[in-house]
């Protein structure tokens, strides 16, 4: 049952019209894209995806909207997390009924609290679903007070089935891994070691990038995991350092990316999120996007 | 003008009912209770006010009920600051309608950016009324990236007119003190230094504990700065014990202490502030609170 | 008996001279300056006194040296800090001999290890003499695990006498003395707070800048502390405002303020200590040295 | 000619005696054990070899004993990092007539300054002799300042040739070999990450445990590197979780392992360093040191 919890997960966009509100078109042409290209999972809703941006009932409509067109051909996780875990809670129910496949949730924000708070948190959000429950913990030092005694008592929770761990501190994955062993499914959330995190013990990835790059780090990790020790340096090399050069106007990069390669608009930020990004020319995205894309075929015939 | 942003200013409570929802009449009796007690402000829906917790109609309500109720009486500040900029400038403009003193925001949260992601933020909620915009710096690293640039940018905001800063590193207040001078009007936000912050160039301070104790700390600020050191040095080593040991589990505590204090209801806090906070005996608050307010009365005695 | 460990204390220079030892003929005359200024004690070797740059033997002659000038006019305690504790244990027993007042140490540096590390290491020094020991926490997150058990376990160790806690965040050193009380004297380390220190507890500060400005900090904490409020903060504003224009080059100026000030030369700071700071102009920093002391008589006039 | 400076170096012990004086015959043994293990290079008098925790003339002894003894049958980088420049200079001219194949220091301790306070001493320390010159930077924020800024100065060090980089943070490393290429023969410092960290860019890498299982590492990176993904992953997921195990106790199991596995007795270390660490059983020992010998042969029979 679990074993659909694996793979390539994009931390799939939610476009956004010019008014504000989810363009649920373009939404749902997102969704075809990333299951015509054979990805893993979708991820919907989280930091990506704006989740925390948008009123509750665009939250539950989005869910509506990925779980009908989705219709059971790739699974799908719904971050619920928000600012109250009554709000959580609402959210976890919708997206039970939506039918989908897990959910997720960032620890409490704003008033982030120690350990007891984040676990009594997780817990009542958990415990109003049946559904496989992953919390996302996001951070260096997310993970409050005493590591193992927190992922001890996280155990405790009966639908816990495991956490999406957006860190560079790849010991933080390996230490709750080995201590986890099979009943937690890892997913790395920093993109730029998603195949060193394998080696910690990750059955998947779940980011942003996989939006634009899906197939190509599908590929990369795939080979890496199978013994091509070279492709998955070489490529991970190349993208971290994409990464880094994007990241200062991360957001204008990206939705030009994803209208040059795939004819997707995912529109505007939703404030103060991308507020200060500057634009990016047709010219330095699209030899961007071709850089990262001829890595594999060049290792091949290397 | 200016002259009312000064002095002893509770970050007041939002009460609330049992369903979640703000106990409005609750509220009018706690603005009437600041009023009768002669404290100089009152700075509503910030984070003691629990007002990222609360709906937009919420925060709305609430905002009407307290100008109401206060009727030019006592200055008040409304705290817009929330996930989205748009929000923000709608909570804004609605209190500028209301009649209020000031507003004052948060940094963006969750996705907090960077300083120009900070600044172009305040900036268009600033620009959005032509009330007085306080910012709101909450941690000692709060300010983000070189703490000149970002005062020099912030005073290029027509209506800026002070700060809320929310810090244990006093030499931040002084710096930006020294930078800004009479320009901007500084509040500490840390309770435990209030009286050490006004050496730092603070002309007032907002918190949480003045809802328990305006009476006192305005009667311990006034005499210190009058040159009463050791009332300032007695009280507030007593005062930063206390907190010290009712942080913990401060929420049980606070909504105890203004029962038995005023016979005013807050409520419990809204999931997932202070979820995990264990109840305090009536006798232990009791103590507490008789602790504090013996203070400025014996030093006058020694 | 406890009586002398309180007050104004510069963290004496070492003077060097070009060939990067002590000039012990300045060091007499530093140590004649201060106690004509009748400033409260001395402490030195510490890290303004470069102790740990010199050898252990160049460590034992200056100790020698100040003890003999000194010879009971003033208190002196001798930083023993260094990277082993046999070391330091020598040169904690060879301070005895000197007949100094007390001793301090640094925690480990280098291999800093936790808490149990410390106490430790500081259990051993202190047990080598009968000195008044002093440990000497560096830095803001200085005293490791938790504060209130370190302390404990601090108090154990029997000639344990105060401490000297160099930090901005000032709530340590309050909870700190909230916890010992008079069986600590604390000395706060931070210039720019000395006066601030005060109200949490603190009975004297030991810093670098007392060595050019002691006379005039003294002045300011002894009105401060008897009701001068206006006088504590407006000297604080100022000498906070000129700490932080001179410290990026502070080595350079401090050599040419003490040389244009007293005549006597500090010299070189040992490399990589100061290295790299900038030269002054003279003007610039008699315009900086004027600028301080006239802040008493100012407000006196006001 | 930088061919020599890659593979698996141990940060070699300094064994020491009673006395608390190096134990020179100890490190003969220990030089003779890695050659015949056929590790690729010694790397001495680091952390790991207490070099700031002996006099100027041991460091220089034990230099001469190890260059003497290893005569070009293995590399020898020396570790002459010390409080001052002066001392890091006598140090490396000593060991370059030593006939050592390159030099290594820390940046600033204690008084540790700036990006231009670091490089200062860098540029210094290398330009003393024509060695090979390795900056050693310790900790996860231990390159001051901007990242690529300090690494473009670094690399006007004319006799700059690598860098040993002990950090958990990965994406510095990427970082840093994106930015220099070959320029820089980068070790990683961090044992638990030795194999991710070859993805990274690292040619090799220095570090503690490499004297007790210097074999089975060696194997598992060439292993690795040449696509047995699976003996990386499971090898450095029970590396990671020995080290975890024992790190709080951690140099009195590296005693008693050399002692069961070698019979080589590296001593007690010197105060402060684990000067607070428990004694281990022989059994936990030798059911550790089994433990991780026994993965590689577990692999290649799966």
């Amino acid at each position: 049952m679990k074993e659909k919890f694996k793979g390539l997960w994009p931390a799939m966009f939610t476009p956004v019209l010019d008014n504000g509100e989810p363009a649920y078109e373009e939404m749902e042409k997102l969704v075809e894209l990333f299951i015509s290209q054979q990805l893993d999972g979708l991820y919907i809703l989280g930091s990506t995806g704006q989740g925390l941006l948008f009123t509750e009932e665009q939250r539950k409509k989005a869910t509506e909207v990925v779980s009908k067109i989705s219709a059971g051909r790739i699974p799908v996780i719904v971050h619920v997390g928000s600012l109250t875990t009554a709000e959580s809670i609402r959210l976890a129910q919708h997206a039970e009924k939506c039918g989908v496949d897990g959910i997720s949730s960032v620890p409490p924000i704003y008033y982030t609290g120690n350990a007891d708070t984040a676990l009594a948190h997780y817990s009542k959000i958990a415990a109003s679903t049946s559904l496989p429950f992953f919390p996302y913990q996001l951070g260096d030092d997310s993970i409050p007070g005493n590591v193992h005694d927190f992922i001890e008592r996280l155990l405790e929770i009966p639908n816990i089935t495991g956490m999406k761990l957006t860190t560079n501190q790849l010991l933080n994955i390996s230490s709750v891994h080995n201590q986890a062993g099979d009943r937690l499914k890892l997913f790395s959330g920093s993109d730029e070691l998603f195949c060193h995190a394998t080696l910690c013990g990750t059955v998947g990835a779940i980011g942003t990038f996989y939006n634009v790059w899906g197939v190509a780090c599908k590929h990369a990790m795939s080979a890496f995991v199978k013994g091509n020790y070279t492709l998955g340096k070489e490529f991970m090399l190349a993208f971290q350092q994409t990464i880094e050069q994007v990241l200062p106007n991360v957001w204008t990069f990206l939705r030009k990316a994803m209208l040059l390669k795939y004819n997707i608009d995912i529109g505007k930020t939703k404030g103060p999120l991308g507020n200060a990004h500057k634009e990016w020319q047709d010219d330095q995205v699209r030899a961007i996007l071709e850089k990262i894309e001829s890595i594999p075929q060049s290792i091949v015939n290397s």
